[in-house]
């Protein structure tokens, strides 16, 4: 074996744990009996240990300094070891204890954070909350810190992101989507947008029927997947020929599961369209969390909450649910879209989304890099929640509690959200430029051209680029929110009339 | 660490490698997509990879060969280091070129085994059958002779067992079923069985209800496990706290549903009564494929196919199926235990599953020991069928090609199905022994006392004890076939009415 034989080899095996623990991850939300959590955990913390081993094995950092130096290597394989590299070096720059200890406390910080939200008190959350905050600041200080703090947590979720690159496009956002909102609100004051009919009942085996008819209709292909149910929507990438995602049922809400699947399947398309070729190897993985969360905004929002889309859609509805009202594709399109400022990131409307994702995003800044006391936090998040929403946060639960993330130590990741609605909006400027009207297309019931642009574009390139590369070359310029911008300002205008 | 906790903490790394490997068989027979199949395949190839090249590692060895010098273990690690030594012994006799064409030519059998029976041609699948018989032969010289060379193959299956302790066994059986077997046909000819309306269809769902209320009788818990659905029923005790068994659904017949509901329930009681202290190592496993079969036959045979099992069922049935015809709990226990010599082993009745056993065990051991050629075996199934069943095989899919078995290799296997059977007989003359009329017990419905009695005298032991020091220990008496003759001669000479 040559020595990028004997690389692959391992970064594959290091894969093949990966995708087991997405197996049993996926198993543990959808199906797994309760009594089962104690040795699944066991389980996984044993497989975890595994992989750290294997990434951190010397041997393999002699393999990848000889490749380093190697210059007959091409872009994939370039692509490859660029990554292991990169993961190898931040790895080994944290002891085995601290890993071992910060594991802990996480698993620890997740049944505070579970009973604090539970209570609505952000005090039974603080203490566990402060160790994740002391402790990750330990880690940026075992990876080193070569601009700000908070960048190096950053870089974690979007490798190359910054504080200097997420500052400007959160402040060019806020300026617009601020104004846009008020407009909005006063509009609705003269002419509320329509609603569900409370009394209505949507049975579970018309809303999976519809949803799935609507997956399929994305090309999602159901003999290389499935859709389940689980209390929080996730897909999951597992292996080739084999992605699943979950979606969640509400009676009284058909929008909640649509709109998951939708979502849902937009990441697992991005799953089922990596290169086989290049299984188990970063080269053929997703690039990036912003680029995932393109690909589900992309369908859930570009696609789904279109008239063109109900178009579509109406009938299929109304044949599971032949007694709902009278309804028009506009008229659902509309609820679909009705924008109200509310206190839950997930369940923000496009206009609202980004400033949610902003708030989290200062107030992590303010952590890491400006001296935020933990204690502090709640008063922080309230207050810049009023400022920007105008409506006071009733409790800790409604706010800086209702995210699992801060529990996990993801800080750092909510802006990845931000750059995948950046993105998606990019595409589809790029699309229609490409393809011809896109509404056109959504009303045709067909597709398949859209998937077709985005799988060798975006789906086949796998890992093969960095994020924005890859979104400069699909769409030919660099990623910028202001497609986003005019994409939500032009839609909402003639929602609501804005003139 | 000292020399045992480094030697258990090695063996419980290889049960967690084989508790995946479990889980992922699981998931492929129930919820995989179908395309999922060749990745699926190359990870469980690479866990199998894994799982040897740790079972065979010199330093587990050394391990291995200290401890044996060890005089201060206790039975429990004794019985951990008894079963580690054999399985490092045997693995390290056979080559890995070998092992790893063995494992090729099994996976290409399997293939032209399927394609053989769809066409119920036994040429189809002599060529890749000779290769598995040729290999197997290889493999029993690599681990020596002692005896005879079917003996290296019994012993894979239940440690210890020899054709000189199941010739004189088969031999029993066979002297008194065949002469049953008669009496019963001739009983027949005057008095037909009765049968399950034709033209009834029982729904999946009323099946799931009523099954899922039997296993929970039976004592399955339900939030350490789950049912579902396979085309071949089964039960995969994964790990601690999640056991799950799968079952099948034919809308003509809900007894198929039924019995391999109670026959996989029983097998996964055993694996949830597995003692816990003991998780990921031998200790802590099931002893033997014999003593898991007689879990399974003791409650799908000795408990469910009985009057006194359908006193208490009938009401959960009728509450399912309120249309049937009105059955007494002795019409179904009748129609139930109904005795007609088929084909096929899976669906044959307590009196004929042995016969069914034993010509495969002729046919092994003729092949190994007798130098029986491959050429000729169905010609030998077909005469031996005729003489013990006295019907005519029509062709080899109800003949030689039914069983999955030695398209795996899996010679020596199929005696444990009738040790299942006697282990299950011996065991109820135990319990009635110590606890009184079993008939009494299960007419009132509580049969947690017949779980209770189990659960300290097998389940908990584990691999503790060699298969029969168990059934001693349990019933007092070395196994032995008498209680099974005396269960099956007095039950079937009431329900035939044989005088």
């Amino acid at each position: 074996m040559d020595d990028y034989e004997e690389f692959i080899s391992r970064v594959k095996d290091i894969h093949k744990i990966g995708a087991l623990q997405g197996h049993l991850g996926w198993d543990q939300e959808t199906i797994m009996p309760a009594k089962g959590a104690q040795s699944r955990g066991e389980i996984l913390s044993w497989l975890a240990k595994e992989q750290h081993s294997r990434t951190i094995d010397p041997s393999l950092g002699e393999l990848i300094e000889r490749l380093s130096k190697n210059t007959n290597l091409n872009q994939d394989q370039k692509s490859n070891l660029k990554e292991i590299k990169r993961r190898y070096e931040k790895a080994r720059k944290l002891p085995s204890d601290f890993v071992a200890q910060f594991a802990k406390t996480k698993s620890e910080a997740l049944l505070s954070w579970q009973q604090a939200r539970a209570e609505s008190d952000f005090s039974m959350f603080q203490d566990k909350l402060q160790e994740l905050v002391d402790m990750t600041k330990k880690k940026i200080q075992y990876y080193g810190v070569e601009t700000t703090p908070y960048d190096v947590l950053l870089d974690e979720f979007e490798v190359g992101m910054t504080v200097e690159d997420y500052d400007p496009l959160f402040d060019g956002l806020k300026k617009r989507l601020v104004p846009l909102l008020q407009k909005i609100i006063n509009a609705k004051k003269t002419n509320p947008d329509p609603e569900l009919p409370k009394e209505m009942v949507f049975s579970i085996e018309g809303q999976t029927e519809f949803c799935t008819k609507v997956s399929q209709a994305m090309g999602f292909d159901f003999e290389a997947g499935r859709m389940d149910a689980s209390t929080h929507p996730f897909s999951a990438g597992l292996w080739p020929g084999d992605t699943r995602f979950t979606t969640r049922f509400d009676e009284k809400d058909p929008f909640s599961c649509l709109y998951a699947v939708m979502h849902e399947t937009g990441h697992a398309l991005y799953e089922q369209g990596l290169s086989l070729e290049h299984s188990f190897t970063p080269r053929g993985d997703a690039v990036s969390l912003g680029v995932h969360e393109s690909q589900s905004r992309f369908w859930e929002n570009q696609i789904g909450r279109t008239p063109s889309f109900w178009q579509v859609a109406l009938p299929w509805f109304k044949e599971q649910f032949p007694d709902s009202p009278d309804w028009s594709p506009e008229d659902l399109n509309k609820i679909a879209n009705s924008v109200t400022p509310g206190f839950i990131r997930v369940e923000a409307d496009e206009v609202t989304y980004n400033l949610h994702v902003m708030l989290r995003y200062e107030i992590e800044k303010k952590i890491f890099n400006e001296g935020l006391k933990v204690e502090d936090l709640p008063k922080a998040w309230n207050s810049m929640f009023e400022e920007w929403f105008d409506i006071k946060v009733p409790n800790d639960t409604l706010g800086c509690l209702q995210d699992i993330h801060w529990s996990m130590a993801a800080f750092g990741y909510f802006p990845t959200y931000t750059l995948g609605n950046l993105y998606a909006s990019q595409l589809l400027q790029a699309m229609s430029r490409e393809l011809g009207d896109i509404d056109e297309i959504i009303q045709s019931g067909d597709w398949s051209s859209l998937l077709d642009w985005l799988r060798p574009k975006i789906h086949h390139q796998g890992s093969k680029w960095t994020p924005s590369e890859l979104i400069e070359k699909a769409t030919g310029m660099p990623p910028s929110p202001e497609p986003f911008l005019q994409y939500v300002e032009e839609k909402y205008s003639n929602l609501y009339n804005l003139g």
